[in-house]
């Protein structure tokens, strides 16, 4: 028989990664929910017909279709089969694709019951998406999403509290060196209008997206063969290498892009999330404001967030911004909203580097009672029933083994405390109780067991 | 365009089901937890090698097939393709499938991991599982499944702790009334001895099994017609008929069965698990011995379990049973141990229909500060943050709208208290806090808000 395997880029998570990816997990859910965000699950089909032309033609590449069922070939064109026209005979032979991301899924689901929804609506969401992705280091085919947007105003206050739960999770989380980087799409297309990159605006934002990457000298050539002016480019480096505080940063920015309408509500919104963030303590660098920073997505029209976490080399944490037409594509139109996510595998993988996972998230079971024989095990289903009834999470060794085989157990399952019953605490009444970290043991009755929790 | 849709017999769980949802997993896990059980997750797709051929061939019919990624129909045969061969071609266009349950691929995961696991081996799972069953009410395409096994120990211990779990789960979701009926495969497979059934057992098992349904005639009406002589049928519903409690049944087995190794061993496990069940208080009913209980699974080797809640029109709501070869289809002998399931919709099917959902399950945000201008929202800032501070999920209403619609969004969202904030309250730093249950509000100091909590 063929020793089973699993689908390429996909991962069994056991107890000990299962119980990591649960604090962080439900570290954001906690700080989601303290904000007033509602959670919202959508199934992992969706028809093909909402997925496909949502992620421009790479991400179609990138949808795992789920063949139909049946005799899905019953239908299916002769001519494409006759051809082997993969890509022709798909929509044939498929309806329904893996969800890719958590926004489109959202988008629908908002269109479909948009009578029911309270606006503004905070909702999160935390499920796997799919991508036939080439599976590579840090890459996966199935991974984990967690989204949380409010849609349905435009209130600045959203975007600041974002910032306020992205520290707040990082602070759950036991991170400490990290940066909040702010840009404005606004401020994007303010610089645009300076560098006169009408019609050319994305090559200049994915331009300077790569300055913190590749340096200065190559994203100037890079703008420089797409046909910006050195006089252009002067100008626009000018800002971008302009060093100082936000406050700083937003009087430079006020004058040059005076002339710019969205340029000057770039500004005008950064500087009022700056004041909005002053009235929670957050002092006016709080983030960085980092002109640089464009994160690819053309959907974004308002602020736009990322977070990277210091001294780790692991690419940006979390990230998102504010839209203006969430809905469109289903012909809802003037859904605006805020929205950002984490990544949880390159949370894992940053905590793991940094080794600040707390020692008990692999905890399990508090107390293990441990035993020499049969009557010992029956003698210690009191105490196990005990302990739960104080909701400690507790267990016994439910076969009759020699005791290293028991204490092996307790240590592989990282179970700080062992209870061990023999014919001498029987007849006592004392248990030996074991704290499996110091190796300490004491000898002490079960209500001076209990009280130990 | 086309309005958006779900594909047949998938869902998406909105806010307010979600909660409810929560509610019951989270009772759940909290139950697995407290008994030691660890969480695993595993990926959405597995190979269909894994897959196929574990379902019979019904399951491998009802699997949604992946298709694979690029040029898939490259390598196809041409033949198959020409003829419309929809079955023959499915292996050639699909390595992976949508994983159709949870234990597959636990046994999988075990294969995969022996050497790292620790036994015995308590893992939880809740997941989706996908089938392409027909859709129709109560039964979907995608449902979530929440299993629990312990393998690598024969302890009846595990099964008496399953009966502990099933009550303490029930007790959890404040279901009172439920009935837990236990079985034996021993028990089952001696009454086939007495039957003569040797080459026919799965005809009595799956005839007796309906007898809560269709009732004693038709049982054995359907054993007639199956071949069971009448003699063999009397001495069947001698037992099935006898009315006592459990102890009195089992001295009845035990009288009947002395001739089947098998029968003996199944009767003597029941009576250990009941003895094992009084060191945890509970009475000899505490669950029902009913010879009746079939569970058509042939895979169960030893007790067998089933709950229902009493009136309400909704099948069982958990199951599960003891095996012997848990891996064997992978090549991996002698993984015996003991599960059982949650059916989480049945769950809430039936918790919606006794109304036991606890009031407070849809709350989400503690607290809404409101207020009637830029100004109060401003000052309303600092109500929010002391808020927070203490933990209480809290929000204020981002835009400056109308009170009235301020309070609706309250009541939408089940939010049971707001802070309403105006010039008034600015001036005297008293503020408006509004029970929305009552209507009853009061004038109080942002300290006395925070000591309701």
């Amino acid at each position: 028989m063929e020793k089973p395997t699993l689908p390429k880029g996909t991962r069994d998570f056991g107890p000990a990664v299962m119980a990591r990816r649960q604090f962080i997990l439900d570290t954001i859910k906690g700080v989601f929910k303290k904000y007033g965000f509602q959670q919202l699950e959508t199934p992992a089909m969706e028809n093909l017909s909402t997925l496909t032309g949502k992620y421009g033609e790479e991400g179609d590449q990138l949808l795992f279709k789920v063949l139909n069922s049946g005799d899905y070939l019953k239908n299916a064109d002769p001519e494409k089969l006759k051809s082997k026209d993969s890509k022709g005979l798909t929509f044939d032979i498929s309806e329904k694709g893996l969800k890719y991301d958590l926004t489109v899924p959202f988008a629908r689901y908002v269109v479909m019951n948009r009578h029911e929804v309270t606006f503004p609506f905070k909702r999160f969401q935390i499920q796997p998406v799919w991508r036939a992705d080439r599976p590579q280091k840090g890459r996966y085919r199935e991974f984990y999403q967690c989204d949380a947007d409010v849609i349905g105003t435009d209130s600045l206050l959203c975007e600041a509290e974002i910032i306020l739960m992205i520290k707040e999770v990082c602070k759950g989380l036991g991170i400490d060196d990290f940066s909040i980087k702010v840009n404005h799409r606004g401020i994007l297309t303010g610089l645009a209008e300076i560098a006169e990159a009408k019609g050319n605006e994305s090559s200049l934002f994915v331009a300077i997206d790569k300055l913190d990457k590749i340096g200065e000298d190559k994203v100037k050539e890079e703008l420089s063969s797409k046909g910006f002016s050195t006089n252009s480019i002067n100008r626009i480096f000018e800002i971008l290498n302009f060093k100082g505080s936000n406050l700083e940063k937003i009087e430079l920015l006020h004058s040059r892009l005076e002339q710019s309408e969205k340029g000057t509500k770039g500004v005008q919104d950064i500087k009022q999330i700056i004041e909005l963030l002053s009235k929670f303590d957050l002092a006016g660098d709080s983030f960085e404001l980092d002109i640089a920073l464009a994160r690819g997505l053309s959907y974004y029209t308002g602020a736009i967030f990322e977070v990277k976490i210091n001294n780790v080399g692991i690419g940006s944490v979390s990230g998102g911004g504010r839209y203006d037409n969430l809905t469109g594509v289903f012909g809802l139109e003037g859904v605006s909203g805020v929205g950002f996510s984490f990544g949880v595998d390159r949370l894992y993988d940053a905590m793991e580097e940094l080794n600040v996972f707390p020692e008990d998230t692999e905890e399990s079971t508090k107390v293990l009672i441990a035993h020499f024989d049969e009557e010992a095990m029956r003698y210690g289903l009191a105490t196990l029933k005990a302990l739960r009834r104080e909701g400690i999470a507790a267990e016994i060794y439910p076969d009759v083994s020699k005791l290293k085989k028991q204490l092996d157990y307790a240590n592989k399952k990282k179970i700080p405390y062992v209870v061990v019953i023999g014919s001498d605490e029987m007849k006592s009444g004392d248990l030996t109780f074991k704290n499996m970290k110091t190796g300490e043991q004491q000898r002490l009755t079960l209500e001076e067991i209990l009280i130990q929790f």
